[in-house]
Parts: structure tokens; sequence; C-alpha cells
């Protein structure tokens, strides 16, 4: 195992509290060689049983990207319909993907019963393979923001509709849908923390001792 | 956002092809404040909506960790039963866990309808939740092997059973449990490709265009 110096392990915390959901991007393209970079990095992510069962699909047709738009559209109006009071005139106001700006987009998907890996560690547990492809994209993310490109994940979709707008096959498990590029601004607050919806907890509330 | 150097992005494509799944640990303990700071980074992860919905439960009572032990053995042999020919010599060879020897264990698990965050982004994809805590647990793992840690992961259990075994409210998603000590050595080729396993895909096999 190669050492890291102390600068590097800093250097990384800074990666991590800067690394933000971005939904405001700048039109300057993301270059082609970069985002095969990207995707190259991604692939070292940790899989169940070196399954590897990510399956990114970039998006650039004109046609496909519109029909993401409307699928997005149609499950967040549903979504606001549900909010009520304050909070809905606050979900109105925020902006929850950069589907309209972002110069680059990708699906992800995992395939869920992948042969490579021989099916080991994922008998009782077969999430596991969307875990896997979660981890190649939080990888993305982090290698992504260390380029200075910001990430969005929109999940307000409807699994279905998307798999058909980008016609993957139907066993393909649907995990979210990226916007990529170069961020308007940098924030080390994120932005629904900004917006007032929510705020991060004290850190080591999420633990507990057995 | 702050500018990465070129050596910080070297050094971080290093640490995502040098960071293992690792069963063999050395016997001395982590220190408890680099557990705790190893915590405090996994909750800079990105969360559904803000949500921080991962759950962490450290294990040190020694009945627990032997609990655990006795799912994973239980789940292992019936994993080994389903193998055949070949495979199920290679499979009965290969050390899946560190159970028996990792100085510190953790499960984490996610709260499926987290108040914060006020359902935000999943309500057509609650699975989000999870996907958050796999976030927050990828996070861990790299600034673990940034600090020459290993981590392994073992989803070779049965959750019902692990949630009993730990006393941690029913409805939260068991998401896996977590092996972290010093390594034995350092690899950089995946263990399970070493054992002659599986093997890494060529890269970009797992990208299609649309």
């Amino acid at each position: 195992m190669p050492t890291f110096s102390r600068a590097f392990r800093e250097d990384l915390k800074t990666l991590f509290r800067w690394r933000r959901d971005v939904r405001r991007f700048r039109g300057d393209p993301v270059p082609a060689e970069t985002l095969n970079a990207l995707l190259d990095l991604a692939a070292l992510a940790p899989s169940v049983g070196l399954s590897e069962p990510w399956r990114f699909v970039t998006v650039e047709e004109a046609g496909r990207r519109a029909a993401i738009r409307a699928i997005f559209a149609g499950c967040n109006a549903e979504s606001l319909a549900g909010q009520t009071g304050s909070r809905a005139s606050l979900y109105a106001r925020l902006k929850l993907a950069g589907l309209d700006q972002a110069p680059c987009q990708f699906a992800v998907f995992a395939e869920p019963d992948p042969e490579q890996g021989h099916g080991l560690g994922r008998r009782t547990m077969p999430e596991t393979v969307a875990y896997s492809a979660v981890m190649a994209i939080h990888t993305l993310w982090l290698a992504a923001a260390a380029e200075g490109l910001g990430l969005g994940w929109v999940s307000i979709l409807d699994p279905a509709a998307v798999s058909q707008a980008l016609d993957v096959p139907r066993t393909w498990l649907f995990i979210g849908y990226f916007c990529l590029g170069f961020p308007e601004t940098a924030q080390q607050t994120p932005e629904l923390e900004q917006a007032g919806w929510e705020h991060r907890r004290p850190a080591g509330s999420g633990v507990i001792r057995r």
C-alpha cells in the first residue's frame, strides 16, 4: 500500500467537504477525454464478488434528453402537489435538477443478476449489485470534484419511464440520472441548506454503540 | 471551490486503485479517535434531500460479535452448498470475511423513512436512502485507506438476524457489516482476482451511448 501524506489526507477531507450536489451549471462542455477518464476511475469502485454490475449510459441525443426532462417535470409536479403549507412554496422555489443546463448527462443502471462474480456475496443480499453501482457513481463524483466539475444526482424520476426513454434492457435496475458540468458557483454549504429546506445534524449523531 | 493540484489528483487515483476489500487483518487496534474521525468524515457524504439516513452501529461486545460470526458461518455454508464442481472447491478456499481478526467492527443501517429531508427526492425512488448510506460507507472506506487502514464489507449475512443480534429498530434497513483494521498485506489486485475467482473487465466495457 502506498503511504499517503498528511497533506493528501487534508486535501481529501477538503474534497469531501466541498463535494456538492450541483444543479446550476455553466455552459462550457466537459471534454470527452475528461468524461472517459472519469468513467475509467468509476470502474475502480468496489463491487460485490467483483461483479462490476454498473452500466453507464451517456445521453447525448436531444430527443432522449427532452424525454428525461419531461419525466422529471411530471414527477416533480406530483412531488410539489404532495407538499403543504409553507413547505409547498419553499419546494416550488427549489431548483432540483440541472437538466436544462448540464452539458454532460448520463444514467446509471445495475445488472441485477450479472454472470460476472458468479453470484458471490449477493445470495442473501441481492441489493449489493445496486450498492456497487452507487459506489462507482460516488467514485466518479469525487474524481469530478477534484477536477473542478460538479455532479448532480436526479432521483425525481420514474425508473420505468427512464429505462424506456433510454432503450436499455428491461431487466436493468435504474439507479439514477446525473448531470455533469462546471458549476456556476462553488459552495461549501449544501444548496438545500442554503435554501432553508434542511440542515445537517451535529457530527456523531448517527452513531450508536453495541 | 478550492483548486486541487495535479499531485493531489494523481494521489486520489492511486487511492482508488489501492483501496481493497480487506479480509486479513493485523491485531493492532484502531485508535478510538481515528474511528471517530472516520465516522465524522462519512457524514460528509451526499444524501437524498439532505436526510443523512445512515445509522452506524459500532459493535464491541464479544457476545454480539460471536452472534455475527455465527450468522456469517451459517449463510456462508449455504452459499458453499449452492456451488458446484470446481467452483465449490474454489469457493471453499476463499476467505470472505475478517470477522475473526478485525479489531474494529460496525454495522450500517438506513432509516427508511427519515423525517430529516422532508421526503425530498425519494418519493419515486425510496431506495435512495439506502444509496445515501452506501455513499457514507464508501467515504469512510476511502478515508480509511488514506490512513493505511483496510475495510472489508461482509454481505454474506441474513439481514433480519443481524438486526436482531444488534438490537436495533426493526424498521431500519440493514446495509452491511464492516471489518476495519490494519491489513496484513497490501495488494493492488483484488483478493478475488488473486484467488482466481473473477477478474476485472477491460476499461470502458460498462459504458454505452444513447
